[in-house]
């Protein structure tokens, strides 16, 4: 009983929080902000030989566990969080339920942080995080979590609770487990721990707001980035006219320069103000003096750093108040990194929608595509947007799904991304580690 | 048959190169120089039902392929080396059989470099460190292959080429396959290909070599380093006395400066040699003034840092000609690092041991201890050494293995790193992916 008991606990208390972290992850957001379950967001889904949860179930555990711990109120089970276990030499050990920023925060303490940033760093949580294998605004820098996670608490399906929680940065001893549960989605294991290498906190952070001409000049600002700033350099961002137009119109932030087709922000980290400065000026001298940056600001002030990432972070909702927004995100090879973009606005030009925008992690060949339509319209999403962006992103051997996973809505175009031994491969391992399919269910993998 | 083929035809061409890797990895290693197969090398090994190559499979691919497509000559199989296929931003695509050195010259002409370089550089081969998930030198700045490794190509035990060959450094479609093949040492499929992402090459490389008193000073000195020199730090590493006497005694290299109980060597790589060597002064002069650091001396000439790099990567080689050398390689908590080495000194004082030394990569709290021996005495190992180094670097929390791998030689031990549910799943990975056991038999996982 008590092993099962694990899982279920964990199932009542987590489910919900991992469903709350989804809905910022996956697919498109439509206008709904209030949390809304599956069942009702997906009512068509044939579903399997799966029991709803019901009253009996929840008796069932108060029964078992007495009725002060079960959680079921959704007040009480969304802010539900838990503590630290112990932090020793840049290693951070956690439960799965602590949130990005109250770990990026506490680490602040001893001069560390985390090694990932997203713009949902308030409300998602490290065990969300790791099964979606979150990317991020410094994935350039830090890399990703494959490569910073040194060890994960897993309960398999069968109840057992694996202990793969090592803290040491190198362990050769046997296969690597721990990597199949970060970005499997929760559907072969649920991480309840983790243990992360966290790098040091830099004392000084500057941001550059650059306004550029043309996508050309957007790559070479990140060549010259790359070349100039080297172990400095912490972010690189695009963001397209669409994009920003967007957040002023419907957010009323205001852009500190005039208006480009094309803005690049660039951020440098490191552990000398006066040598990041040097750096950063000799980079934007070469930049402005070979014409591939035409005007931009420079600031290290908290609050004019925190406004300009704004125009960054808030895309996608200030896209929102279009109506609805279809969210796509896609790695691409740089040099047909925005090329798809025009292409769509082509494409949609006769169709209800109304603004198509791409912006991204350009420095890690991320692009997110957003299009914008006063209403939802699936005909319109399933006849005509989705089978041209897979299709493009496919031939020009990108991936369909760079760091907001595949989910429940993008099953069946994983063909698109991975190879039939692949996915028959997939296939095999799902079956082994839970084959009676009660892990995060209709996830992932296609069902045929 | 051409499944079948891609597999054997690697085996036939492939085997004798993997066997030249794990030589320079795994376990100890006795004063043999030359090439010895595995069956001479383990007479005794209890082998399973496998065929020994003969005359007649060498003629049947001789047959099938063509005389002159089947190598057999050690002259020939030894420097067979393939060739590149490509390289866009950053990304190296290369085929399994790539010298990790040669790698690394290629991707100087492009201003950057393997995020990897190991004492073996010369002779290793990229599919080699793949399958053994090898860590080396610069870990500490770079991190480890499991971030690194973008894609694989793998040949599966029954025939299929696995075409995971992944350029993205973003993709989140599907379970990440390749984690398996890194570090599984060539027991769940044969890597072929592979993709890595590669840093900037530096522009600055600074050396320190300074001489410390205690092993409290030494970690110090690490802190101190971290903090000052934080995004240039690119190596920490650690000599003990009796490491140092060796290469001094043996091998005839000296040191530039005078005899400490612990040497701590330190390089910082960056992209402006004036900010490096500011941050550096900074960081010695604080390290003298407290009394961290007695003595040192900096160069950035390169031949000078050759010789210092030396001190370092020829311990091992210089211990051999004592007469047998029993290695360790272990993952320790830092406050323990170097506990182990002292403990095993007075454990073998009485002993046909000569010298028990402790080096190491510190910055990743990596420890090599060697122990040297005029003769190799198998009860020493079996009833002293073993049961000692792996009981108590299990009783703190350390790995038994950091970099070298379990290989055939550590299987029994691998439960002193792994949990019994780990070890479990991993036999279950392994019949799952090649339920023959055809694949390096006898490796990593424990027969029982």
């Amino acid at each position: 009983m008590k092993k099962i008991l694990s899982v279920t606990q964990f199932l009542l208390n987590g489910l919900r929080k991992h469903e709350n972290i989804r809905c910022l992850h996956t697919g498109y957001i439509s206008h709904q902000k209030q949390f809304v379950l599956t069942k009702d967001r997906y009512p068509h889904i044939k579903r399997g030989n799966y029991t709803e949860l019901n009253d009996n179930h929840v008796k069932f555990f108060k029964d078992l566990l007495g009725s002060d711990r079960v959680l079921t109120d959704p007040n009480d089970v969304q802010p539900y969080n838990t503590d630290w276990i112990k932090m020793v030499c840049g290693t951070l050990v956690c439960e799965a339920g602590c949130v990005l920023e109250t770990l990026d925060q506490e680490l602040e303490k001893h001069n560390l942080m985390m090694p990932l940033d997203l713009g949902a760093k308030g409300s998602c949580q490290i065990g969300g995080n790791i099964s979606t294998n979150a990317g991020g605004l410094r994935f350039l820098r830090y890399g990703s979590l494959q490569g910073n996670v040194l060890g994960v608490e897993v309960v398999l399906a069968n109840g057992e609770v694996l202990d793969c929680l090592n803290v040491l940065k190198k362990d050769n001893t046997g296969f690597h487990l721990r990597h199949l549960f970060i970005g499997s989605e929760g559907t072969l294991g649920i991480v309840t721990k983790a243990a992360l290498q966290c790098p040091p906190r830099p004392k000084s952070i500057i941001l550059a707001f650059l306004g550029v001409e043309d996508f050309e000049s957007v790559l070479s600002t990140l060549k010259l980035a790359k070349e100039q700033l080297s172990e400095t350099l912490s972010s690189c961002e695009l963001i397209d006219a669409p994009s920003l137009d967007a957040v002023n119109k419907y957010l009323g932030i205001k852009s500190p320069i005039d208006e480009f087709p094309f803005y690049v922000l660039i951020e440098t980290s490191g552990s000398d103000v006066n040598h990041d400065e040097e750096k950063l000026n000799v980079f934007l001298d070469k930049a402005m003096t070979r014409g591939i940056v035409i005007d931009g600001i420079v600031t290290n002030e908290p609050s004019k750093m925190q406004n300009i990432w704004q125009l960054r972070e808030r895309i996608a909702e200030a896209l929102l108040h279009t109506g609805a927004v279809y969210k796509y995100d896609v790695s691409l090879p740089v040099q047909h990194f925005y090329e798809i973009v025009p292409l769509l606005q082509n494409e949609l030009k006769d169709t209800s929608a109304t603004v198509v925008t791409g912006y991204g992690h350009i420095g890690d060949g991320n692009l997110h595509v957003n299009i914008a339509a006063e209403e939802y319209d699936q005909d319109l999403v399933n006849n005509v947007i989705e089978p041209f962006v897979f299709k493009w992103v496919s031939e020009k051997k990108g991936s369909i799904s760079a760091e907001h996973g595949i989910g429940l809505k993008k099953t069946e175009f994983l063909h698109y991304s991975k190879t039939p031994e692949a996915i028959s491969l997939m296939k095999k391992l799902k079956n082994l580690f839970d084959p009676s399919g009660i892990l995060n269910p209709y996830k992932v993998l296609p069902l045929h």
